[in-house]
């Protein structure tokens, strides 16, 4: 597993609340892409050929995330289609949930100017990040048993199935 | 009806591929909201002590801005509930839509540091903001007549409806 | 004379304070930077093969910008030299200094990667806007004449002519 | 001593060129400011009460700082007077100067709204600052003997001794 993308607060972040302003948590999120895809695609991907543009974002604000804090933001990979897919955030301080996050991504390419399939070492990348993620898990369901419990495993599986057949 | 809000494009909103960075836009309808809440609030407000606050915001980049563009930012009212309401917005660059987005917002008591049923008068605000909207519609149906536009219309009497009712 | 660049203040701009933050002056001065050089130049020079770059950059904060303000950008050619040049800004609200700044620029050829010499249609028209600027101080003499002014004038005079022979 | 502020460059700080935007340095001399301060007055210090308020700020730029880059702060006292003070600040990538700058702020009574003479505590932190910067330099002199070691060691004692006395 991919370790989560820790994110230094500035004080610039913020606004006359005290508060890291909502528009902040966006750079945050492109932070741990910028991570996570480093590890995925290696160093030498040649992002201005095969390169990735956004076409939707979503921040979900529950907690406001201060200058003293120090939020760590993991990415999931939720769906893969032929051209686009989809990046899940979970932005945590000291493990609780302060925000929630997801982008739609298009595979582009940057010398045509042009959307594309998503390029094959990209996509089994994506597929490799999704299995790790249900891999962990199968893990956590393995060491637990309550009902509660087999209810969220079967959930999560059925979603994952969606994202499949999808 | 409140005048779009008129967005300067700034050097520093670029990113490395010329296009203004996806998180911008987030301050972009930061900007759209100051604008219509100074007109629909008067300047008089005190949002110290009743205020809102983020709970969600979605973007949709439908084309790249640029530095040499001019976007306005139409901002609508889509859903009033009884803490919480919906913004909706539309970026525009010579009257083509560039971005949409949508935001939901919480009441918030300032002082007492908690959620808040939305303060009568910016709840008949809100509505007064609504109504303008579905005025403007029924007006620019009025002066059309195609199936298309029938559609429309219909389509979105019933999505006001909605809101209301719910 | 060129008018100064018109800055539309951010909510994003704010700290903590409600103040603009100390940064975001530079990125007001680097508007003011391509309002300027949009007339100095035209819109056709082709800035990725003659660009320049910051040497120095220094921001003096005389008064806080506030949200509610609207602030505008006068930039003064102060010193041309071979290689870099040197410009000047006032940052001013409602007619009165809120911060003042000086940038020094090297001449960069964008291709090749190194400093040069300042193109010769960049250096013309810089020395026409460091003239724009001499005219309009010998015009505010003519119409005046305490001994203030006076002493104002020679010191004008005298910082000009260490530009030339610097 | 205190260890440099680590800046982490975000995706977001560049721009056209790759490079780190020129206003975003300032925000990196921020981030040391507060990085320091934390250890020179401690987490309890009332902010609110006694602040201080950036006068001026320069920068040097010397090489750009790329998003690849780990960039270190370290902030020097270099002047203190009655009310206000002066800092250094230099900015390295692997050990070497990338960029210069340097703050004059001053003290600043947050409840009053006026400036006010530096408070005790926070002059005897800087005093403390800035002799363990005098105590590094002679250590290092200690282990050194060539001519211009002798030279810059002469030149950096004037200049505290101008310091002291102006």
């Amino acid at each position: 597993m991919i370790s989560p993308a820790r994110i230094q607060v500035r004080f610039t972040d913020l606004d006359v609340l005290g508060h890291v302003n909502n528009n902040i948590y966006l750079s945050y999120f492109e932070m741990a892409r910028v991570h996570y895809f480093k590890e995925l695609l290696g160093i030498d991907w040649d992002w201005k050929k095969h390169t990735v543009v956004l076409a939707k974002n979503e921040v979900e604000y529950l907690q406001p995330v201060l200058l003293s804090h120090d939020p760590e933001v993991s990415m999931y990979t939720e769906h893969i289609g032929s051209k686009s897919f989809t990046l899940r955030y979970e932005l945590k301080v000291n493990g609780i949930i302060f925000a929630k996050g997801r982008s739609v991504l298009v595979a582009f390419d940057g010398e045509k100017g042009v959307s594309m399939e998503i390029p094959l070492k990209m996509k089994s990348a994506l597929f490799h990040h999704l299995r790790a993620r249900i891999k962990s898990v199968i893990l956590w369901y393995n060491t637990s048993s309550s009902a509660l419990q087999h209810f969220l495993f079967i959930y999560y599986l059925l979603s994952c199935l969606i994202i499949k057949v999808h």
